[in-house]
């Protein structure tokens, strides 16, 4: 049986040749990792034009670090000469090398000033644009990819539990922050997904608040938002409390505004239904009771290697979800000087045979006095 | 007296009209904080090509931010219409309203995809390339910035001194990293200034090496670096300690190698040497015994609102050092299986009728047995 990473060589290969391109160099370090399963610093990944793929990165990874891994056999495997040079330079020359007429390159990575370099050393091959493709080919995940990230949640659920059974009054948002995240390397986790978001008062409900010395006090509305990195695939998950015994009744009020706006964001999730239906669903009740102002441009996103990827769920977003898509469902409401509220889940796209989507993230969605 | 970003951008202006430019956009982050004392999220900012600076972002930053800081009176202020959009393109557009006829942009920060679209929005305007201009005028720093580097230093010392008096053997690289993270906010910082590094045993002495699980033994080196960041100014230090009661004699061997290279680089610190003769002087007594393989392309670097700025200390590097640059004089010997040995410090330029070079990280260097 084919090793996973060669088969997805294979369909990038597959693309390739439909739009009549010979080579792709790849540079994106999550699609690096996604074609190869590892991910040396500054590695470049040559497709083609031959039948063997190379990769060219500075130094391997060490040996016992499961987190970047070790490249797969079938893979030549090229150390850059020079630890100061541009791996995808090198890359690009051996495409030379290897006669190829046509390279494919990620514009959407690469800098200008590198992809003036590239140039230079490709004289006479057509270099175009890779796009999305290897984006394209990691929307849906195998069963592996869905098995890291399940783990993934559990640790940011494990973590953010065990917050909860905390002293929080008097604490910085930043301080919480990196308990949060300490808490995810204790249950395993690599390292945090992405910057773990903490506001308190007004800072909370925002969409990508950055912890500050703000102290948690009786009475605020406490956002949290955290994820886990578990063999490289990122989950995240977010909830919003109160703190004190009584919320006030504008609190109770706008948390099951977007509460019901969340549910109905998840409910809406199953293979065929376009993106933006999903984003319309989660986005009508807050407009409905009047919050136009301030609604971040999604509701959700695709998560995987990197914690933002696609499917965008945007009132602009083409497309259809598919199973086994997973993605997140995070509406929010920020009243500027008061706060707010945002609720995120990550879920597993499924056919509603199979149960319809499925819950990642499991952590209470109650409205829970802290 | 004019405010500090002012003067700054007044700087630039006056290198974009020397070179027949009209207008400038910059996008590289540490760039926009540069010359306008404020980094909210996506930000792009136009100099001219009116009177007039424009900063364009997707929203302002929380007013209780500090480290974000808020844009100064000056400086016109555009939020973007859709948040889903690009600060680069709209002020783009803003170039083009206000007939600038040549638009440099920074080719080093913008993707190929970026690039195009700015095109798309500039018809009849030239598109030329700003490259490290912005870059070179953060060369050489202030009073100001080289005091938020020293705290950023004290800081760091702090957390690694703390370090030090703990129990080590049997605690992971993660851990242990996590917990100096924790640390540096506890003294103040903002953050850490880059990814905390710490390798034990066969990862000790490793240039970038990213913690494992790996846990301290008893006679292994422990190599740790760490940096704070400090109003957006960020430092680093780097020590190797030995673990248990006693080194073994090839520890204290490569230690007093390591120990006698980093000392000559300090020592060769002075304005006007050439950067390579700095290089030089540390990677020598390397070289000279017999560790040729493996060493880092750069011995050194400065340290700035980037933890790895202009100018290099590399083999390769142009030009002279001036007074008041802060750089990093970072030699270590990593041998494969085994580990080794890194000493990093951060000092400031300065001339020998001012003491010589200014260390910023007083942590010591002895070889301590912990």
């Amino acid at each position: 049986m084919a090793d996973v990473h060669t088969t997805r060589r294979a369909r990038l290969r597959d693309r390739c040749a439909a739009t009549g391109v010979t080579a792709a160099l790849v540079t994106g370090a999550a699609n690096v990792r996604y074609l190869t399963g590892c991910a040396p610093q500054g590695a470049a990944l040559l497709v083609g034009p031959g039948p063997e793929d190379t990769l060219v990165h500075l130094r391997p990874p060490p040996d016992d670090d499961p987190e970047q891994g070790q490249p797969p056999d079938d893979l030549r495997s090229v150390v850059l000469p020079s630890p100061d040079g541009d791996a995808a330079v090198a890359a690009a020359e051996l495409a030379r090398e290897q006669r190829a007429d046509s390279l494919a390159v990620e514009e959407h990575h690469l800098t200008v000033t590198r992809h003036r370099a590239l140039r230079t050393v490709t004289e006479g091959i057509a270099l175009t644009d890779l796009a999305g493709a290897v984006e394209h080919l990691r929307l849906v995940k195998d069963e592996h990819e869905i098995a890291a990230l399940r783990i993934a949640a559990e640790i940011a659920d494990q973590a953010l539990g065990e917050l909860l059974e905390s002293i929080l009054v008097g604490r910085t948002e930043r301080h919480l922050a990196l308990e949060l995240e300490r808490r995810l390397v204790d249950h395993g986790a690599e390292g945090p997904a992405f910057p773990t978001s903490v506001g308190t008062g007004p800072h909370s409900g925002m969409a990508r608040h950055l912890p500050t010395d703000r102290r948690v006090e009786e009475g605020d509305f406490l956002t949290v938002r955290l994820g886990a990195r578990y063999r490289g695939y990122r989950c995240e998950v977010g909830r919003t409390f109160v703190i004190g015994t009584a919320p006030a009744s504008w609190q109770i009020e706008l948390y099951e505004l977007v509460f019901d706006a969340q549910r109905a964001g998840r409910e809406a999730l199953a293979p065929g239904v376009a993106c933006r239906d999903v984003d319309r669903a989660t986005r009508q009740p807050l407009i409905a009771a009047g919050h136009t102002e301030g609604l971040a441009p999604w509701t959700g996103h695709g998560v995987g290697l990197e914690i933002d990827e696609d499917p965008r769920l945007s009132p602009a977003a083409m497309g259809k979800l598919d199973a086994c898509v997973p993605v997140t469902v995070e509406p929010g409401v920020h009243l500027p000087g008061r706060g707010g509220v945002r609720i995120d889940d990550t879920l597993v796209v499924r056919p509603p045979a199979d149960g319809g989507p499925e819950l990642l993230t499991i952590t209470t969605k109650e409205l829970l006095a802290l």
